[in-house]
């Protein structure tokens, strides 16, 4: 087996056998195929595509370079959710408690922010005292003792997709279904979970802009896992425009928070009580009522709970950034369009992001909307108001807001995207 | 600029700008540019394509990496040949000192072998003392006053294909055409030759294995040289078949010697006279006689002072192989075919070429032929014969003879291939 002859395969439109597949996954991990093999044979796959053969047992290669775990020590049934990624998307903070109050175990392996969509490690982290780093020990503690633990993924799961994807990340080669699909999943697998809801987003705040892309990335990953013994289900969901009224880490906590004290905005409670009925669901819970556990306080409970378990103060106030800026609605009319990919690199610049893996975050910086899409506005009135500390860099924020919205003649008829596109089973 | 944007443009089948492009070779060379970023680089130009307008910048950029020569100090034109390789293509070795003996400077800054196409330099270290490593001053002083050169390409001629090319060697992205020719091209362009010939190969032993892809090669690099004011002109040849009766280092040259003693296989005189004739006409020499030079001595005594003038004896005896194994015809009839890839591989697993950059290679090693297609052979007669100083890799050079040869009933009526198929200027 030699390097240039699987890379060939791909290039020259073939499939690449079980035994290419083995054994190229190995080889990179142990160092024996070179990043420079890798990114070639990456952009091939991107390119030409790979078959669902060819996915499943890519997978199981990356399943099969490090450990797996297992909650079957858990009394309950465990349930995981996903996102493929957006804008001011902070549903997992209120979704694992809220899920953990209905009765599964919800293990949340999460990862930073890269680029223009934030972290839920990060956004967590700007609660003080608050630990991403757990040792799988600990881990199992905090899920058993509350229900729901959300931390970093140790080093030890699919160790060949975290060099892959750090690789894919500088070679132009993220936006290939196949890895994207099998980078999700054979994590979601070693992990050990028993059911799985996966919120695959689509628009221009999110990978996939496109909904037959994101139909296609869904369907690969609900393949993946019913094969692997996983309940898989996938929601498609719209990233047209921000979830929720932030975007940016402390601002993203305090909203969550708000939802999960029974308020919110509608978008965000939304889709957080639909993925909870999916999980839910797909764990074999029956007669738990997301919506209530929300009104009653448990979810809230659970949510106080995990947070101090690992080390947070549930109690304290929440970062926030040094400097203000207000952008005001140029002109009166129906707000029709509040673009969420505009909206996440401003977040992004003023700080909420990084640009490189090493970089850090400010816990109080980015986008707060006063408004979105189906609203009525005022001339003059604040459209969005700019979180940063450091007020530099508003100017280059501003920038990529040139085009974020369009607001037609008032009383124009618009009706806002649902949040739910499509469901695929 | 950011790579990531380089790739991506040609990764969604877009066109690189000037500016990306000089960018990109730029950095790649300086190193700011990961070779992980480059090879997906590649493999996106090998699968979308480059337009003659990108290959031509792409050419300019690697040109710009280093240094540039100048002939204009000799007082004859200069005329050089590229050949795209091929098996048993000794070429070169006859026809840069019988282009001299017509009046022409050869400078032919050669390659060494990789994989089963042999490579001049390793061709002529055969002859005792010859040396391949000549300073700029020592070429131009060789070139001066023996009319001919052939030596290694200096370190300091595109540095950004010296690097770019040893990269796609690894990543499976050598088979490109914009980079085939591009990285041909720069280097001829930039060695500053007056004119060129390009001899480039069609058939299982060559790059190109069909008449299609290769006059695309050869139409670009002659696009190529003719707008950088090179006069240029190609030969498509074949190489279905190995050229003349030897495909070995030592073997080769004592076959060129023939040649240039007026004797020598039918098809490489053929060729040598035709590629002589380009080279005379394209360097704006009239009147000389190729066929001539070769009948009375003077292109053997131009190579005997070449040889010379590079430290080698061209009276030594040339190295012999300790062991040869014969393999006799199966059956009687007419030769129809003798694969030109098969009989690489053979010699390449003899010793006669190396699978690393850093391998040796045995002087002696190779095939010798006794029929070429078109022959009509007798059961028992011997067919090849295998030349080796480690006879434990007859049976691996074996393996590659299984079916390397088609031998039809007696009398059955073949035409073998032209050797030139077709001109392109």
């Amino acid at each position: 087996m030699d390097v240039i002859s699987v890379i060939r395969t791909k290039r020259d439109k073939g499939e690449l056998s079980p035994e290419q597949i083995d054994w190229v996954i190995d080889a990179y991990t142990r160092g024996a195929v070179a990043d420079e093999q890798m990114s070639a044979l990456a952009m091939a796959i991107l390119l030409n595509g790979m078959n669902r053969t060819e996915i499943a047992r890519w997978t199981a290669a990356m399943i099969a370079s490090g450990e797996r775990m297992n909650f079957d020590s858990l009394s309950r049934p465990t349930a995981d959710k996903h996102s493929t990624g957006g804008v001011g998307d902070k549903i997992t903070l209120p979704l694992a408690p809220l899920v953990a109050a209905c009765g599964a175990a919800v293990p949340q392996l999460s990862g930073r922010g890269l680029g223009h969509t934030g972290g839920t490690l990060d956004k967590l982290e700007s609660i003080p005292g608050w630990r991403a780093l757990l040792s799988n020990e600990e881990m199992l503690h905090v899920l058993d003792t509350t229900g729901a633990v959300i931390c970093a993924a140790g080093d030890g799961l699919a160790p060949a997709d975290k060099k892959l994807y750090a690789l894919r990340d500088v070679t132009g080669t993220v936006e290939a279904i196949p890895l994207i699909a099998s980078s999700i999943m054979s994590k979601k697998i070693a992990e050990g979970t028993g059911s799985l809801v996966l919120d695959v987003k689509v628009g221009t705040g999110a990978f996939m802009k496109n909904i037959e892309d994101a139909r296609e990335l869904a369907s690969t990953m609900v393949g993946l896992g019913t094969d692997s013994g996983v309940r898989t289900v996938a929601l498609l969901t719209d990233m047209s425009t921000p979830l929720g009224l932030t975007a940016g880490n402390a601002l993203e906590v305090r909203e969550s928070v708000e939802v999960l004290a029974g308020g919110g905005p509608a978008d965000v409670v939304e889709l957080t009580i639909a993925l909870a009925r999916e999980m839910l669901e797909a764990a074999g819970i029956k007669d738990a009522d997301p919506a209530k556990a929300l009104a009653d306080g448990s979810a809230m409970d659970h949510w106080r709970r995990m947070i101090a378990a690992q080390g947070g103060d549930p109690d304290a106030a929440l970062p926030v950034a040094r400097e203000q800026h207000v952008v005001t609605a140029p002109s009166s009319g129906v707000l029709t369009r509040l673009d969420a990919y505009d909206i996440g690199i401003a977040a992004w610049r003023l700080g909420a992001g990084r640009a490189r893996k090493e970089d850090p975050v400010q816990a109080g910086a980015g986008v707060e909307l006063h408004a979105k899409p189906g609203d009525t506005v005022t001339a003059g009135q604040p459209l969005v108001t700019l979180h940063t500390d450091t007020p530099e860099k508003f100017d280059y924020a501003l920038q990529s807001l040139g085009s974020a919205w369009d607001i037609a003649a008032p009383g124009t008829e618009f009706t806002p995207n649902p949040i739910v596109l499509d469901r695929i089973a």
